[in-house]
C-alpha cells in the first residue's frame, strides 16, 4: 500500500516517474545497460540533459540570455557560490532573512563582500514574510528564499525593486509561475518539486558572471559549467534523469499553470481545516504568507499533550512525514506538485477524527 | 541481452545491485515509499549511511582516527578542496603528474599555496609512472593519482616517503588493498568501483584538519561533514544507497583480496592478448605500470585504418564502451570489480576474430 507522503524533502515524486526510473535502473531505453552504468557522454544521456534543459526553459519561460545548469552540493553550496561569483569584495548585497536557510545564506555570503540584512522576521520566529522594507539601489543583488519549508511561509509577490534578485527556490520552483527576468540567479536543490536528492538546478543570467575580481576554483565558477553544458566533469546522472522524467510529467499534466491550480486547491483544503478545527492552530501569523507547499501547524493551547495520539492516527491512516521540523516542533504537511488532493483529504480526515476522539 | 560494459565510468556495477536498486526505487524495504522520496534523516536511510561507513572501514581497514565522508561534486571538486583544507598559503605540497587528472589537481591547488611538481611523465604523453624522484621532507603532503583511467597506468607501489600523502583513488579504490595510514586524505568519485555518479568518497585523518588559516565556506570545510556524519545538508541519497549495495556485494564476494585476485586475472588475460596479437599494441611503455583497471591499446603500425572495423566487431559481440578517451584515441577496456572474466574473454575473442579477418 502506497503511503501519503508529506515529507518535506526528499519528497514525493509522481508514481509513473518511480516506475520509469526503476525500469531505467534495470535497462535504460533498451540499451542492454542500466542508466547507472552508462557514460555521461553517451548520446543517450546527452539527450536526457538536453531534454531537461528544454523542458525547464519551456516551463519557466527562461529567457535566451540565461543558462540552465545542473550542479551538485545542494542549495547549501549555492549559499557561498552565489556570493563568490556575484559579490565583489567592495560591493554590497541585500538579504531578506525569512528562515534558517536565509540565515545560512547570509552567513556564507559575509566572507565575500558587504552583506546587509534588509529585513528579518527572526525576532518573531519567522512566522511571517517581512514587507514594506527599503531596498537601496546600489546593491549587487537582493537575495530571497521564496519559500520557507521549516516555517511554512512563502513570498506571494516579489519585492518591488529594480535591483536584480538572487532566489533560493528549492522548495517552490515549478509550483507556480516565476518571472525569471527579475533574477540574476535562481537556485534550487532538486529534492522537492524537481527530482531526488543529488542534483541542484541553477538558472543564471550569463551577463551577470565574470564581474568579480577574486580567484574562483574551476568547479565553483559558474562559467565553467555554462561553457561545458553541465558536463565539465561527471554530472549526477541518475538524479538528473529522474528530474527530467518529473519535468516531463509536469508538462504532460498541464505545465506550471495546472500545478499552481492544483497546489492552491490542496492548500485551501488543509488551511481551511487548520482554521476550523479547534484542536489545531496554524503557525504563520499573516495568512497571506502561508505557503502552498508546506502547511505548518501545532496543537491548540491545552492540547499539547496529545502529540503522540495525533501522530499515531496519522500513521494508521498511512500519512507519513507529518512531523514538524525539529527546530519548531508541531506538524508540517508538505504538499509538493506530485501530491494528489486525495492525500490532503486523507490528512484532513485524520484531523477530523482526532477532533472527534480527543476534542 | 546484457552487454559487456567496458565503459571507463560511470561504469559497470554488479547485476544484483541493479536489481535491488530498481526494487528500492519502487518500494524501499517494504516502507510503501520509494527510496527517492524518503527523508535523509529517516531511520531507514540513516541505517544505509551507517552500513556504508562500516563496510568501508572494514574493507579498507580504515584506522579509527580517520573519518569517512560522502560528499558531492566528484574528484574535480576535491582537486581544490584538498588544497583549500590542507595547504596553507605559506606551505608547500608536492604533486606527481601522471595524467590529465593530476594536471588538473595541480592547477587547482596552485591558488592555495606553493605547489611543486616532483615528477611528471607528461613529455611522454603519460605512458609510464615516474619513479626514483626525490620527495622533500618539508612538504605538507604529496599528491598522487593512483590509477590513470585515460592512460592506463597505475601506481603498483606507493612512493617511499614519510610525508603524508593525498590520493585520488577514483578509479582503483576497492580494487586492491591500500595502506590508509600512509595517507592524510583519500578521495574517489564513486562512479567506477563504488557506485553510480553523484557521490564522492573522502577518507580523512581527522587530526590533519583545521590547520590552515584561511576562511573556508562551511560546505567546503571537511570538518563540517565530519561533525555531521555527512548529513549537514541533504546528501545524495540514491547514489549513496547504491554504493552501499555495491560495498555489500564486495564483502559478500570475498572482500578486497578476492577483488584483487579477480582483477589480476582479467588484466593478465587482456594484456597477454594485446602483447600476442600483431594487430594491436599497448600504450603503456613500462609493463610494470599497466593498470589492472583500464587496459589501453591502439592498432599496430600500418593497421590504423581498421579502427571502424574493430569497433564494429566489438559492437556485434555486445562489447560496449571500448573506445579510447578522446585525448589519446585507440581503445580502452575498463575492467572494474563488477566485470566478470567472461566479459574480458568475449573481448579477447573479438580481438582474435579481428586478427583472423584483417591480419
Amino acid at each position: 500500500m502506497k503511503k501519503h507522503n508529506f515529507s518535506s524533502g526528499p519528497a514525493i515524486l509522481p508514481l509513473p516517474v518511480f516506475e520509469q526510473a526503476a525500469e531505467a535502473v534495470r535497462d535504460f531505453n533498451g540499451m542492454g545497460l542500466s542508466i547507472l552504468e552508462i557514460s555521461h557522454r553517451s548520446p543517450e544521456f546527452t539527450a536526457v540533459m538536453e531534454e531537461a534543459n528544454v523542458l525547464i526553459r519551456d516551463l519557466l519561460n527562461v529567457p535566451d540570455d540565461y543558462a540552465i545548469l545542473f550542479l551538485q552540493g545542494g542549495a547549501s553550496s549555492q549559499f557561498f557560490m552565489t556570493a563568490m561569483n556575484l559579490l565583489d569584495q567592495d560591493a554590497k548585497a541585500g538579504y531578506i532573512d525569512t528562515g534558517s536557510w536565509s540565515t545560512k545564506a547570509i552567513k556564507e555570503a559575509q566572507a565575500f563582500g558587504t552583506v546587509e540584512t534588509l529585513a528579518s522576521s527572526k525576532p518573531d520566529n519567522f512566522t511571517y514574510i517581512p514587507k514594506g522594507f527599503a531596498i537601496p539601489e546600489d546593491l549587487a543583488y537582493v537575495h530571497i528564499t521564496t519559500n520557507n519549508t521549516i516555517y511554512g511561509t512563502q513570498f506571494k509577490t516579489l519585492p518591488e525593486t529594480s535591483v536584480p534578485m538572487v532566489g533560493d527556490m528549492s522548495s517552490d520552483i515549478f509550483s507556480q509561475p516565476v518571472d525569471v527576468s527579475r533574477f540574476d540567479l535562481i537556485y534550487a536543490g532538486a529534492q522537492k518539486n524537481m527530482g531526488p536528492a543529488g542534483a541542484t538546478l541553477v538558472i543564471v543570467r550569463k551577463e551577470a558572471l565574470g564581474k568579480v575580481k577574486r580567484h574562483i576554483p574551476t568547479m565553483l565558477d559558474y562559467r565553467t559549467h555554462v561553457k561545458k553544458d553541465s558536463a565539465f566533469n561527471t554530472p549526477p546522472v541518475f538524479p538528473i534523469y529522474v528530474s527530467m522524467l518529473t519535468l516531463r510529467w509536469i508538462k504532460a499534466n498541464g505545465g506550471i499553470p495546472a500545478m499552481q491550480q492544483k497546489n492552491a486547491a490542496k492548500a485551501e483544503l488543509i488551511y481551511r481545516e487548520i482554521d476550523r478545527n479547534p484542536m489545531f492552530k496554524g503557525t504563520v501569523t499573516d495568512p497571506a504568507d502561508r505557503s502552498t507547499m508546506n502547511a505548518t501547524f501545532v496543537l491548540a493551547e491545552g492540547k499539547e499533550h496529545l502529540n503522540d495520539e495525533f501522530m499515531q492516527l496519522c500513521k494508521a491512516a498511512n500519512c507519513s512525514g507529518v512531523k514538524g521540523h525539529r527546530s519548531v516542533g508541531g506538524f508540517r504537511a508538505s504538499m509538493y506538485n506530485a501530491m494528489e488532493i486525495e492525500s490532503v483529504q486523507a490528512l484532513v480526515q485524520v484531523m477530523q477524527s482526532f477532533e472527534r476522539k480527543f476534542g
